[in-house]
């Protein structure tokens, strides 16, 4: 299901990749989306106050619910730009709209790479036509022109519950740095893209509460740097060419398996990370309390480095829940690595307990649980461990 | 001032650092200091709710407002010990009241190091009567004695301002990991602990006033990696041999001067870094927002790293004040590094601008300011650059 080698495909949509320049290094850069017809659509977006014009742009045209085409390139976030990067993002939009043949108002534009410098309009305008010549139903080159420090493409995709059948809901995604998002889900969620495209027919409104909700347990849930971007950007997209009708409920469902898997993908994807880890705490009061101790350990830094060294260093893990500011009594917690339990009544069980948790912290994908008390609240966040490779690739990011 | 090399004294303390097997590796790690008569006292310690054993004991102990001696061991936090930590707590400190011939209740002890191993009480118990017979007037054991991952010893000393002419202020101090105190002053504060001693005659209200306030703008105001001790415990003892009465705020001036240093000496000690960075953020409407912005851009792992990097990334700082969740306008930002302006109007200045700016990020300490808005209020929080130092240190602590 994830394997991105494979055709992936969604009625309705087609894709396209290819390089524009755009990137220093050269490679895939421009990317593009395109409904065979009005869909209808839904976004949410990053709630950071420094917001790239992409992100403004689209977030204004994606208020009517409907769009033809998702534009994006990788290599310029386009943030910080002022008006000379609003007038990019508006031409180089225009520019494939164009090409597409359709209003540029339901062309949903998004930028992902280094802030502070202009996108270059000029080059996605004279790629428009290669970009459109492009497009076909397999969304692959989408996924790897849609890449900045990622090492992998991320699509997943499973099957949405409609009046008439399955239909289905694709997922693609890139992230693997700046991650920590804080998407307007009207709760409180790097540079994150994400796209979710279904062929099943869904209204607008539907369509938005569905990726509000699966946001907020998934996207919102997740974090390699704790570093909230300025170009988060959720979009989904539905065709209605599928016969059947799905509810907001059927498509939530989907959708959370959908973002939970990407946002998994993203993380093990971190930037120099080996690990996905989800963190959970539980036994507590409230679902925010919960979430906020999930937080502090999921972003600690002694936490990540201990999961670099494979260190079942419960200590560390008690203390960040500690300092997350939720009460609870450290005399009642214990602390499961995978299956091993390590920490008892706010005691380490010894040097047995941490072998075989060191054993579990080997592998690719692993669950960390504290049980801080009797109460019927928890809440599961997704990080990783931060090793040698994150430093290489953020002290020397522009150079 | 700050030559840990140069002996330094303070009428009415003297001072031992020993070995005593604590530590895996050796060296010394048992530090004492002894009042020739009763001090007043006065502390503040980590807010964390995970407290070491030696946290609670000592800040019941102070409550009384006076004190005869500190102890202190480094190699073993004994935090998360349950009730043989109390037991080892009491016993150590009970062994070395008897050695110094005070009551126990007269002795705040104090642990640093390794989280979830019992203290090992009979060391310091069969070490004690040699702690006492090292005691003398210079302090330098001492600040060697309460090290863990430090790579320097941190002390400093300035005068204080009294009825009777100018007394002395000592401060001690160690910390470079697990640093981001968080210290009850009463506002919003690794392990790091750190000792003020004074000759100067002032009574326990005024020695606790002076230290909260101090604590607030300096310990409360740094960070290494965000990550709040078990342990942080900053205990202020005045002798008061001097002739001379101390106010509350000549002492305070003296405090935020000693507390200022040897927070900036902790964090230019941060495991793993080379620089200490003052991020100060102004121009807002509130000094809350203030220091809410500028911690979330100190503890910006995507800032940290581009101080590594000697890369002045402007869009990584304002796009970390821009997820503080402080409201202000990003088109009215401007930033400089040292006296360097490299962003105005939320935008780059470019290249040259830069290169003047990476010429100052070689240098060992300096200043990054955010000015977001013509509100009249600014905050300075002290952090150091993350670097492969950092990883290093934390993967591998236990093993």
């Amino acid at each position: 299901m994830t394997d991105p080698l494979s055709p992936h495909s969604v009625p309705g949509f087609r894709f396209a990749g290819i390089s524009a320049g755009i990137k220093k290094r050269g490679g895939l850069d421009l990317a593009l989306i395109s409904c065979d017809a009005d869909a209808a659509a839904a976004g949410v977006f990053t709630q950071n106050i420094v917001r790239a014009a992409p992100v403004e742009l689209a977030h204004q045209r994606v208020q009517a619910g409907v769009a033809r085409a998702v534009v994006v390139n990788s290599g310029n976030a386009n943030a910080c730009t002022g008006a000379p990067g609003t007038q990019a993002a508006l031409d180089s939009s225009a520019a494939v709209a164009a090409a597409l043949g359709v209003a540029p108002d339901l062309v949903l534009p998004c930028s992902t790479g280094v802030i502070g410098q202009v996108l270059p309009a000029d080059r996605i305008a004279n790629h428009a036509d290669a970009l459109v010549a492009a497009l076909g139903a397999d969304a692959a080159d989408f996924a790897r022109a849609i890449m900045t420090t990622d090492r992998f493409p991320k699509v997943v995709q499973c099957p949405v519950e409609t009046s008439t059948g399955e239909a289905t809901l694709l997922g693609i995604a890139k992230g693997a740095g700046m991650i920590h998002p804080d998407l307007d889900t009207g709760l409180p969620q790097a540079t994150m893209l994400a796209y979710l495209l279904t062929d099943a027919r869904v209204n607008a409104a539907d369509l938005r509460g569905a990726l509000l909700g699966a946001s907020q347990v998934t996207f919102n849930a997740c974090t390699v740097d704790g570093d909230t971007s300025t170009n988060d950007t959720v979009l989904a997209l539905a065709s209605g060419v599928h016969a059947g009708i799905a509810t907001q409920a059927s498509l939530r469902r989907a959708m959370e398996q959908v973002c939970g898997e990407l946002a998994r993908l993203m993380v093990r994807d971190g930037e120099g990370a080996d690990h996905s880890v989800a963190i959970t705490v539980s036994g507590l009061s409230s679902s925010e309390d919960a979430r906020r101790a999930a937080y502090t350990v999921a972003t600690s830094l002694l936490v990540k480095t201990a999961l670099t060294g494979k260190d079942p260093n419960w200590g560390r893990l008690l203390a960040a829940a500690g300092r997350s500011g939720v009460r609870f009594d450290p005399n009642q917690a214990s602390i499961h690595v995978g299956d091993v339990l390590i920490c008892q009544h706010g005691m380490g069980l010894g040097a047995d307990a941490e072998a075989r948790a060191t054993a579990i912290m080997k592998t690719e994908s692993y669950g960390i649980t504290l049980s801080l008390g009797s109460g019927p609240h928890a809440f599961t966040y997704t990080t990783c461990d931060l090793g040698h490779g994150y430093v290489d690739v953020n002290a020397g990011y522009r150079t």
